[in-house]
Protein backbone atom coordinates (compact mmCIF):
# COMPACT_ATOMS: atom_id res chain seq x y z
CA UNK A 1 0.00 0.00 0.00
CA UNK A 2 1.26 3.62 -0.92
CA UNK A 3 1.92 5.86 1.78
CA UNK A 4 -1.37 7.24 2.19
CA UNK A 5 -1.35 11.51 2.75
CA UNK A 6 -4.52 12.98 4.79
CA UNK A 7 -5.25 16.57 4.35
CA UNK A 8 -8.10 18.61 5.78
CA UNK A 9 -8.94 22.40 5.09
CA UNK A 10 -11.15 24.57 7.38
CA UNK A 11 -13.77 26.15 4.80
CA UNK A 12 -12.94 30.29 5.10
CA UNK A 13 -16.33 32.61 5.11
CA UNK A 14 -19.03 30.11 6.35
CA UNK A 15 -21.58 32.77 8.15
CA UNK A 16 -23.43 32.29 11.02
CA UNK A 17 -26.29 29.09 9.74
CA UNK A 18 -29.97 30.01 10.70
CA UNK A 19 -32.56 27.29 10.82
CA UNK A 20 -34.19 25.66 7.66
CA UNK A 21 -30.86 26.95 5.62
CA UNK A 22 -29.71 23.84 3.16
CA UNK A 23 -26.23 22.72 4.81
CA UNK A 24 -25.78 21.33 1.60
CA UNK A 25 -25.93 24.51 -0.38
CA UNK A 26 -23.86 26.59 1.74
CA UNK A 27 -21.24 23.59 1.46
CA UNK A 28 -22.17 23.86 -2.10
CA UNK A 29 -21.25 27.55 -2.43
CA UNK A 30 -18.36 27.25 0.12
CA UNK A 31 -16.43 24.84 -2.08
CA UNK A 32 -15.78 26.91 -4.98
CA UNK A 33 -15.28 30.24 -2.76
CA UNK A 34 -12.15 28.25 -1.02
CA UNK A 35 -11.17 26.70 -4.20
CA UNK A 36 -12.14 23.58 -3.65
CA UNK A 37 -13.45 20.53 -5.47
CA UNK A 38 -15.37 17.80 -4.21
CA UNK A 39 -13.91 14.10 -5.27
CA UNK A 40 -14.80 10.24 -4.58
CA UNK A 41 -13.84 9.04 -1.16
CA UNK A 42 -13.24 12.75 0.16
CA UNK A 43 -15.45 12.94 3.60
CA UNK A 44 -16.77 16.62 4.83
CA UNK A 45 -16.70 16.79 8.54
CA UNK A 46 -19.42 19.39 10.04
CA UNK A 47 -19.35 20.28 13.28
CA UNK A 48 -22.61 19.64 15.59
CA UNK A 49 -23.57 22.84 15.75
CA UNK A 50 -24.21 24.37 12.89
CA UNK A 51 -26.33 20.79 11.90
CA UNK A 52 -28.11 21.66 15.35
CA UNK A 53 -28.61 24.98 14.15
CA UNK A 54 -29.61 24.32 10.79
CA UNK A 55 -32.56 22.03 12.54
CA UNK A 56 -33.81 25.30 14.69
CA UNK A 57 -33.22 22.44 17.67
CA UNK A 58 -32.80 25.79 19.71
CA UNK A 59 -35.56 25.54 22.90
CA UNK A 60 -36.44 29.12 24.72
CA UNK A 61 -35.55 28.45 28.31
CA UNK A 62 -38.58 30.62 29.24
CA UNK A 63 -40.43 27.85 28.14
CA UNK A 64 -39.20 25.58 29.94
CA UNK A 65 -40.40 24.79 33.69
CA UNK A 66 -38.04 22.01 35.79
CA UNK A 67 -39.45 19.15 37.79
CA UNK A 68 -38.55 18.06 41.04
CA UNK A 69 -35.61 15.82 39.70
CA UNK A 70 -34.17 18.51 37.52
CA UNK A 71 -34.26 21.16 40.53
CA UNK A 72 -32.77 18.36 42.68
CA UNK A 73 -29.70 17.75 40.53
CA UNK A 74 -29.24 21.35 39.81
CA UNK A 75 -28.66 22.13 42.86
CA UNK A 76 -25.70 19.34 43.02
CA UNK A 77 -24.17 20.89 40.04
CA UNK A 78 -25.17 24.71 40.32
CA UNK A 79 -26.83 24.88 37.00
CA UNK A 80 -29.54 26.73 35.92
CA UNK A 81 -32.37 23.79 36.60
CA UNK A 82 -34.33 25.07 33.20
CA UNK A 83 -31.23 23.13 31.74
CA UNK A 84 -30.89 20.99 34.06
CA UNK A 85 -34.54 20.11 32.96
CA UNK A 86 -33.41 19.81 29.14
CA UNK A 87 -30.48 17.65 29.39
CA UNK A 88 -32.89 14.82 31.52
CA UNK A 89 -35.32 15.43 28.16
CA UNK A 90 -32.76 14.13 26.06
CA UNK A 91 -31.41 11.66 28.37
CA UNK A 92 -32.04 8.17 29.14
CA UNK A 93 -29.49 7.82 32.52
CA UNK A 94 -27.87 10.30 34.94
CA UNK A 95 -24.32 9.03 35.07
CA UNK A 96 -22.68 11.57 37.40
CA UNK A 97 -23.38 14.47 39.36
CA UNK A 98 -21.32 16.96 41.26
CA UNK A 99 -20.28 20.48 41.24
CA UNK A 100 -20.02 21.89 37.70
CA UNK A 101 -20.63 18.00 36.09
CA UNK A 102 -23.59 16.64 35.03
CA UNK A 103 -22.77 13.78 32.83
CA UNK A 104 -25.09 11.93 31.33
CA UNK A 105 -26.75 8.94 28.55
CA UNK A 106 -27.90 10.83 25.78
CA UNK A 107 -31.32 9.26 24.69
CA UNK A 108 -28.67 7.96 21.47
CA UNK A 109 -26.63 6.52 23.89
CA UNK A 110 -23.38 9.01 24.10
CA UNK A 111 -22.38 9.44 27.80
CA UNK A 112 -21.89 13.09 27.84
CA UNK A 113 -21.88 16.06 29.53
CA UNK A 114 -25.31 18.15 29.91
CA UNK A 115 -26.39 15.52 26.99
CA UNK A 116 -24.20 18.00 24.61
CA UNK A 117 -26.66 20.63 25.13
CA UNK A 118 -24.70 23.54 24.56
CA UNK A 119 -25.03 27.44 25.34
CA UNK A 120 -21.44 28.33 23.94
CA UNK A 121 -21.38 30.53 20.22
CA UNK A 122 -25.30 30.51 20.04
CA UNK A 123 -27.19 33.63 19.22
CA UNK A 124 -29.12 34.76 22.68
CA UNK A 125 -27.33 32.30 24.77
CA UNK A 126 -29.08 34.10 27.64
CA UNK A 127 -32.38 33.05 26.84
CA UNK A 128 -31.84 29.61 24.65
CA UNK A 129 -30.07 26.55 24.31
CA UNK A 130 -29.23 24.75 21.54
CA UNK A 131 -29.96 20.38 21.19
CA UNK A 132 -27.95 18.15 19.15
CA UNK A 133 -29.68 17.15 16.25
CA UNK A 134 -32.60 14.38 16.39
CA UNK A 135 -30.98 12.05 15.14
CA UNK A 136 -27.34 12.58 14.01
CA UNK A 137 -26.77 9.69 11.74
CA UNK A 138 -29.95 10.89 9.84
CA UNK A 139 -28.59 13.74 9.53
CA UNK A 140 -25.17 12.76 8.27
CA UNK A 141 -26.99 11.01 5.84
CA UNK A 142 -29.01 13.38 4.01
CA UNK A 143 -26.28 16.03 3.74
CA UNK A 144 -24.02 13.09 1.71
CA UNK A 145 -27.32 12.00 0.16
CA UNK A 146 -27.62 16.00 -1.21
CA UNK A 147 -23.88 16.55 -1.58
CA UNK A 148 -23.56 13.27 -3.91
CA UNK A 149 -26.61 14.04 -5.96
CA UNK A 150 -25.38 17.72 -6.46
CA UNK A 151 -21.82 17.17 -7.62
CA UNK A 152 -22.19 13.23 -8.97
CA UNK A 153 -19.73 11.92 -6.58
CA UNK A 154 -19.21 9.03 -3.57
CA UNK A 155 -18.31 11.14 -0.34
CA UNK A 156 -18.42 10.31 3.23
CA UNK A 157 -19.90 12.62 5.82
CA UNK A 158 -18.88 12.94 9.57
CA UNK A 159 -20.59 14.89 12.38
CA UNK A 160 -17.96 16.39 14.85
CA UNK A 161 -19.17 16.61 18.47
CA UNK A 162 -16.15 17.67 21.77
CA UNK A 163 -16.45 15.18 24.40
CA UNK A 164 -14.98 15.27 27.46
CA UNK A 165 -13.52 11.61 28.33
CA UNK A 166 -13.34 10.01 31.87
CA UNK A 167 -10.11 9.88 32.72
CA UNK A 168 -7.79 12.75 30.56
CA UNK A 169 -8.22 16.74 30.55
CA UNK A 170 -9.50 18.45 27.81
CA UNK A 171 -12.35 17.32 25.18
CA UNK A 172 -11.53 15.77 21.95
CA UNK A 173 -13.25 15.99 18.82
CA UNK A 174 -15.72 13.31 18.60
CA UNK A 175 -18.06 11.67 15.57
CA UNK A 176 -21.91 12.05 17.17
CA UNK A 177 -22.90 11.15 13.02
CA UNK A 178 -21.45 9.23 10.16
CA UNK A 179 -23.01 8.76 6.85
CA UNK A 180 -21.05 6.61 3.54
CA UNK A 181 -17.61 5.50 6.09
CA UNK A 182 -17.38 2.68 8.48
CA UNK A 183 -17.67 4.82 11.61
CA UNK A 184 -16.20 1.84 13.57
CA UNK A 185 -13.54 -0.96 11.54
CA UNK A 186 -13.37 -4.17 13.18
CA UNK A 187 -10.29 -6.37 12.10
CA UNK A 188 -11.24 -9.15 14.08
CA UNK A 189 -9.43 -12.46 13.17
CA UNK A 190 -6.98 -10.40 11.60
CA UNK A 191 -3.27 -11.21 11.51
CA UNK A 192 -0.35 -8.69 12.89
CA UNK A 193 2.86 -8.61 11.12
CA UNK A 194 4.06 -11.60 12.76
CA UNK A 195 1.32 -14.11 12.34
CA UNK A 196 -0.28 -13.51 15.16
CA UNK A 197 -4.06 -12.40 16.36
CA UNK A 198 -3.98 -8.20 16.30
CA UNK A 199 -4.38 -7.34 19.58
CA UNK A 200 -6.88 -4.47 18.95
CA UNK A 201 -10.05 -5.70 16.91
CA UNK A 202 -11.89 -2.60 16.46
CA UNK A 203 -10.81 1.32 15.38
CA UNK A 204 -13.25 4.00 16.08
CA UNK A 205 -12.74 5.55 12.34
CA UNK A 206 -15.33 8.52 13.05
CA UNK A 207 -14.10 9.39 16.04
CA UNK A 208 -10.84 9.80 14.60
CA UNK A 209 -11.69 11.52 11.61
CA UNK A 210 -13.86 14.18 14.06
CA UNK A 211 -10.64 14.61 16.56
CA UNK A 212 -8.35 15.91 12.91
CA UNK A 213 -11.33 17.89 11.23
CA UNK A 214 -11.50 19.69 15.64
CA UNK A 215 -8.15 20.62 15.18
CA UNK A 216 -8.68 22.79 12.16
CA UNK A 217 -11.85 24.13 12.83
CA UNK A 218 -10.72 25.90 15.88
CA UNK A 219 -11.68 24.91 19.30
CA UNK A 220 -13.93 28.06 19.91
CA UNK A 221 -15.92 27.30 16.65
CA UNK A 222 -14.84 30.07 15.76
CA UNK A 223 -16.30 30.42 12.32
CA UNK A 224 -15.22 27.44 10.44
CA UNK A 225 -17.47 24.40 10.69
CA UNK A 226 -16.78 22.62 7.55
CA UNK A 227 -13.93 20.88 6.79
CA UNK A 228 -12.74 18.41 3.65
CA UNK A 229 -10.86 15.62 4.18
CA UNK A 230 -9.30 14.38 1.33
CA UNK A 231 -6.95 10.75 1.22
CA UNK A 232 -8.66 8.95 3.73
CA UNK A 233 -7.14 5.07 2.94
CA UNK A 234 -9.93 3.66 0.67
CA UNK A 235 -10.34 0.56 3.64
CA UNK A 236 -12.21 3.02 5.22
CA UNK A 237 -14.87 3.28 2.63
CA UNK A 238 -15.95 -0.85 2.70
CA UNK A 239 -18.95 -1.24 4.54
CA UNK A 240 -20.99 2.28 5.94
CA UNK A 241 -21.83 2.37 9.71
CA UNK A 242 -23.16 4.96 11.83
CA UNK A 243 -21.97 6.89 15.26
CA UNK A 244 -24.30 4.79 17.12
CA UNK A 245 -22.45 1.67 16.57
CA UNK A 246 -19.68 3.64 18.55
CA UNK A 247 -21.51 3.61 21.48
CA UNK A 248 -20.70 0.73 23.90
CA UNK A 249 -24.34 -0.80 25.46
CA UNK A 250 -25.26 -0.06 28.67
CA UNK A 251 -24.79 -3.71 29.30
CA UNK A 252 -21.16 -3.56 28.64
CA UNK A 253 -20.65 -0.30 30.31
CA UNK A 254 -18.61 -0.60 33.09
CA UNK A 255 -18.17 2.89 34.42
CA UNK A 256 -22.02 3.38 34.56
CA UNK B 1 -7.70 34.07 10.47
CA UNK B 2 -7.14 32.17 6.71
CA UNK B 3 -8.51 28.85 6.64
CA UNK B 4 -5.90 26.22 8.21
CA UNK B 5 -5.18 23.15 5.91
CA UNK B 6 -3.66 20.36 7.78
CA UNK B 7 -1.52 17.33 5.85
CA UNK B 8 -0.50 14.47 6.98
CA UNK B 9 1.88 11.91 5.83
CA UNK B 10 2.56 7.75 6.33
CA UNK B 11 6.47 7.64 5.97
CA UNK B 12 6.44 4.06 3.97
CA UNK B 13 9.73 1.81 4.21
CA UNK B 14 10.44 2.16 7.63
CA UNK B 15 11.96 -1.28 8.89
CA UNK B 16 11.00 -3.24 11.79
CA UNK B 17 13.26 -1.13 14.60
CA UNK B 18 15.57 -2.88 16.56
CA UNK B 19 16.73 -1.92 20.41
CA UNK B 20 19.12 0.89 20.22
CA UNK B 21 18.42 2.09 16.86
CA UNK B 22 18.49 6.25 16.79
CA UNK B 23 14.71 6.77 16.03
CA UNK B 24 16.01 9.86 14.65
CA UNK B 25 18.47 8.53 12.30
CA UNK B 26 15.51 5.96 11.15
CA UNK B 27 13.26 9.13 10.47
CA UNK B 28 16.43 11.67 8.89
CA UNK B 29 17.04 8.94 6.62
CA UNK B 30 12.96 8.55 5.58
CA UNK B 31 12.51 11.89 4.72
CA UNK B 32 14.37 12.58 1.58
CA UNK B 33 13.16 8.89 0.82
CA UNK B 34 9.77 9.70 1.18
CA UNK B 35 10.14 13.43 -0.97
CA UNK B 36 9.52 15.31 2.60
CA UNK B 37 11.27 17.95 4.31
CA UNK B 38 11.32 19.32 8.09
CA UNK B 39 9.93 23.00 8.12
CA UNK B 40 9.40 24.95 11.13
CA UNK B 41 6.00 24.09 12.67
CA UNK B 42 6.21 20.41 11.82
CA UNK B 43 5.08 17.83 13.94
CA UNK B 44 6.42 14.71 14.12
CA UNK B 45 4.14 11.95 15.50
CA UNK B 46 5.20 8.21 16.38
CA UNK B 47 3.52 4.91 17.45
CA UNK B 48 4.82 4.27 20.74
CA UNK B 49 5.57 0.82 19.46
CA UNK B 50 8.60 1.63 17.69
CA UNK B 51 9.76 4.25 20.48
CA UNK B 52 9.46 1.06 22.83
CA UNK B 53 10.96 -1.24 20.52
CA UNK B 54 14.53 1.64 19.98
CA UNK B 55 14.35 1.78 23.97
CA UNK B 56 14.53 -2.26 24.16
CA UNK B 57 11.70 -2.29 26.30
CA UNK B 58 10.64 -6.12 26.09
CA UNK B 59 10.81 -8.52 28.77
CA UNK B 60 11.14 -11.70 28.68
CA UNK B 61 8.23 -13.43 30.10
CA UNK B 62 10.06 -17.06 31.16
CA UNK B 63 11.68 -13.96 33.67
CA UNK B 64 8.34 -13.50 35.08
CA UNK B 65 7.33 -15.04 38.38
CA UNK B 66 3.50 -13.79 39.05
CA UNK B 67 2.62 -13.51 42.54
CA UNK B 68 -0.13 -13.85 44.74
CA UNK B 69 -2.31 -10.64 43.43
CA UNK B 70 -1.56 -11.24 39.11
CA UNK B 71 -2.55 -15.25 39.82
CA UNK B 72 -5.37 -13.86 41.32
CA UNK B 73 -6.49 -11.49 38.71
CA UNK B 74 -5.33 -13.18 36.05
CA UNK B 75 -8.12 -16.34 37.04
CA UNK B 76 -10.64 -13.37 36.73
CA UNK B 77 -9.54 -11.52 33.25
CA UNK B 78 -8.32 -15.10 31.72
CA UNK B 79 -5.00 -13.82 30.75
CA UNK B 80 -1.51 -14.90 31.31
CA UNK B 81 -0.46 -14.47 34.81
CA UNK B 82 3.16 -13.77 34.01
CA UNK B 83 1.13 -10.75 31.65
CA UNK B 84 -0.49 -9.39 34.45
CA UNK B 85 2.11 -9.53 36.77
CA UNK B 86 3.83 -7.36 34.51
CA UNK B 87 0.87 -4.87 34.02
CA UNK B 88 0.52 -4.78 37.95
CA UNK B 89 4.84 -3.83 37.95
CA UNK B 90 3.97 -0.47 35.65
CA UNK B 91 0.82 0.09 37.36
CA UNK B 92 -0.59 2.20 40.57
CA UNK B 93 -4.12 0.74 40.52
CA UNK B 94 -6.35 -2.03 38.89
CA UNK B 95 -9.73 0.20 37.93
CA UNK B 96 -11.65 -2.56 36.67
CA UNK B 97 -10.79 -6.87 35.89
CA UNK B 98 -13.39 -8.56 34.24
CA UNK B 99 -13.14 -11.40 31.99
CA UNK B 100 -10.83 -10.38 29.09
CA UNK B 101 -10.56 -6.39 30.26
CA UNK B 102 -8.11 -5.71 32.60
CA UNK B 103 -7.93 -1.94 33.09
CA UNK B 104 -5.12 -0.20 35.11
CA UNK B 105 -3.90 3.13 35.79
CA UNK B 106 -0.32 2.91 34.23
CA UNK B 107 2.36 4.52 36.57
CA UNK B 108 2.39 7.85 34.61
CA UNK B 109 -1.41 8.47 35.11
CA UNK B 110 -3.13 7.03 31.88
CA UNK B 111 -5.61 4.99 32.73
CA UNK B 112 -5.41 1.88 29.83
CA UNK B 113 -5.84 -1.72 29.09
CA UNK B 114 -3.04 -3.71 30.40
CA UNK B 115 -0.97 -1.03 31.28
CA UNK B 116 -0.42 -0.82 27.71
CA UNK B 117 1.22 -3.49 27.65
CA UNK B 118 0.92 -5.39 23.88
CA UNK B 119 2.01 -8.34 22.35
CA UNK B 120 0.81 -7.80 18.99
CA UNK B 121 3.28 -6.32 15.84
CA UNK B 122 6.24 -7.70 17.98
CA UNK B 123 8.61 -10.39 16.98
CA UNK B 124 8.69 -13.26 19.39
CA UNK B 125 5.27 -12.61 20.65
CA UNK B 126 4.76 -16.24 22.25
CA UNK B 127 7.74 -15.54 24.72
CA UNK B 128 7.58 -11.99 25.28
CA UNK B 129 6.08 -8.69 25.81
CA UNK B 130 6.82 -5.27 24.81
CA UNK B 131 6.51 -2.33 28.04
CA UNK B 132 5.78 1.55 26.94
CA UNK B 133 8.67 3.42 26.92
CA UNK B 134 10.20 4.21 30.61
CA UNK B 135 9.24 8.38 29.91
CA UNK B 136 7.32 8.87 26.95
CA UNK B 137 7.64 12.78 27.42
CA UNK B 138 10.90 12.15 27.73
CA UNK B 139 11.63 10.15 24.72
CA UNK B 140 9.19 12.78 22.80
CA UNK B 141 11.72 15.95 23.78
CA UNK B 142 15.26 13.69 23.29
CA UNK B 143 13.39 12.96 19.70
CA UNK B 144 12.23 16.39 19.38
CA UNK B 145 15.53 17.70 20.39
CA UNK B 146 17.83 15.21 18.01
CA UNK B 147 15.84 16.45 15.05
CA UNK B 148 16.03 19.98 15.03
CA UNK B 149 19.28 20.04 15.72
CA UNK B 150 20.01 18.22 12.90
CA UNK B 151 17.51 19.92 10.78
CA UNK B 152 17.88 23.45 12.03
CA UNK B 153 13.72 23.48 12.44
CA UNK B 154 11.65 24.24 15.42
CA UNK B 155 9.22 21.14 15.65
CA UNK B 156 6.84 19.28 18.11
CA UNK B 157 6.66 15.54 18.87
CA UNK B 158 3.81 13.56 19.30
CA UNK B 159 4.10 9.63 20.81
CA UNK B 160 0.69 7.90 19.93
CA UNK B 161 -1.02 4.48 21.41
CA UNK B 162 -4.40 3.57 20.65
CA UNK B 163 -6.70 3.44 23.52
CA UNK B 164 -9.93 2.23 24.93
CA UNK B 165 -12.58 4.35 25.84
CA UNK B 166 -15.06 4.21 28.86
CA UNK B 167 -18.31 4.49 27.12
CA UNK B 168 -17.20 3.75 22.91
CA UNK B 169 -16.09 1.40 20.85
CA UNK B 170 -12.93 0.57 19.33
CA UNK B 171 -10.00 2.09 20.05
CA UNK B 172 -8.63 6.07 19.30
CA UNK B 173 -5.24 6.86 18.75
CA UNK B 174 -4.04 9.07 22.02
CA UNK B 175 -1.01 11.00 22.92
CA UNK B 176 1.44 9.53 25.87
CA UNK B 177 4.40 11.49 24.87
CA UNK B 178 4.61 15.19 23.80
CA UNK B 179 7.12 17.74 23.37
CA UNK B 180 6.96 21.25 21.59
CA UNK B 181 3.79 22.02 21.36
CA UNK B 182 0.58 22.55 23.89
CA UNK B 183 -0.54 18.81 24.73
CA UNK B 184 -3.23 20.40 26.73
CA UNK B 185 -4.71 24.43 25.26
CA UNK B 186 -6.60 25.99 28.23
CA UNK B 187 -9.03 28.55 26.68
CA UNK B 188 -10.41 29.54 30.07
CA UNK B 189 -11.48 33.09 30.46
CA UNK B 190 -11.87 33.59 26.30
CA UNK B 191 -14.87 34.61 25.41
CA UNK B 192 -17.24 32.72 22.28
CA UNK B 193 -18.10 34.70 19.11
CA UNK B 194 -21.12 36.58 20.86
CA UNK B 195 -18.88 37.24 24.11
CA UNK B 196 -20.04 34.73 25.93
CA UNK B 197 -17.72 32.43 28.27
CA UNK B 198 -16.74 28.92 26.39
CA UNK B 199 -18.12 26.34 27.47
CA UNK B 200 -15.58 24.25 26.50
CA UNK B 201 -11.94 25.20 28.63
CA UNK B 202 -9.55 22.68 27.82
CA UNK B 203 -8.66 20.70 24.30
CA UNK B 204 -6.52 18.29 24.05
CA UNK B 205 -4.48 18.91 21.57
CA UNK B 206 -2.01 15.99 21.60
CA UNK B 207 -4.72 13.23 21.46
CA UNK B 208 -6.92 15.21 18.42
CA UNK B 209 -3.23 15.06 16.65
CA UNK B 210 -2.54 11.24 17.75
CA UNK B 211 -6.01 9.99 16.29
CA UNK B 212 -5.28 12.03 13.67
CA UNK B 213 -1.85 10.66 12.66
CA UNK B 214 -3.67 6.74 13.43
CA UNK B 215 -5.90 7.22 11.18
CA UNK B 216 -3.16 7.19 8.59
CA UNK B 217 -0.46 5.24 10.35
CA UNK B 218 -3.12 2.07 9.54
CA UNK B 219 -4.27 0.21 12.58
CA UNK B 220 -2.15 -3.21 12.44
CA UNK B 221 1.09 -0.87 12.90
CA UNK B 222 1.79 -2.21 9.10
CA UNK B 223 5.01 -0.07 9.27
CA UNK B 224 3.79 3.18 9.10
CA UNK B 225 4.61 4.34 12.87
CA UNK B 226 6.00 7.57 11.61
CA UNK B 227 3.47 11.10 10.36
CA UNK B 228 4.62 14.22 9.26
CA UNK B 229 2.22 16.28 10.46
CA UNK B 230 2.11 19.82 8.57
CA UNK B 231 -0.01 23.38 8.67
CA UNK B 232 -1.03 22.61 12.33
CA UNK B 233 -2.49 26.31 13.61
CA UNK B 234 0.36 28.27 15.01
CA UNK B 235 -1.29 28.84 18.51
CA UNK B 236 -1.04 25.50 19.39
CA UNK B 237 2.79 25.76 19.76
CA UNK B 238 2.07 28.91 21.81
CA UNK B 239 3.27 26.75 25.31
CA UNK B 240 4.92 23.53 25.93
CA UNK B 241 3.31 21.15 28.14
CA UNK B 242 3.91 16.54 28.01
CA UNK B 243 1.05 14.16 27.47
CA UNK B 244 1.12 13.65 30.97
CA UNK B 245 -0.53 17.06 31.45
CA UNK B 246 -3.65 15.53 29.70
CA UNK B 247 -3.74 12.74 32.57
CA UNK B 248 -6.96 13.26 34.95
CA UNK B 249 -5.45 13.44 38.88
CA UNK B 250 -7.00 11.22 41.28
CA UNK B 251 -8.49 12.86 43.18
CA UNK B 252 -10.74 14.53 40.04
CA UNK B 253 -11.42 10.99 38.93
CA UNK B 254 -15.73 10.39 38.49
CA UNK B 255 -14.84 6.48 37.63
CA UNK B 256 -12.63 4.65 39.51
Amino acid sequence: MPAPTLTLTAFAGIAEITPQQSLAQVIAAALPANSLTLRDGDVIAVCQKVVSKAENRYVELAQVTPGARARELAAVCKKDARLVELVLRESTAVVRCVKDVLIVRHRLGFVVANAGIDQSNIEGAERRALLLPQDPDASAARLRSELEQRFGVRIGVVITDSFGRAWRLGVCGTSIGCAGLMALRDMRGRPDRFGRALRVTQIAVADEIAAAATLVMGEADEGRPVVLVSGLPSEYFGEQSGAVQLVRAVKEDLFQ
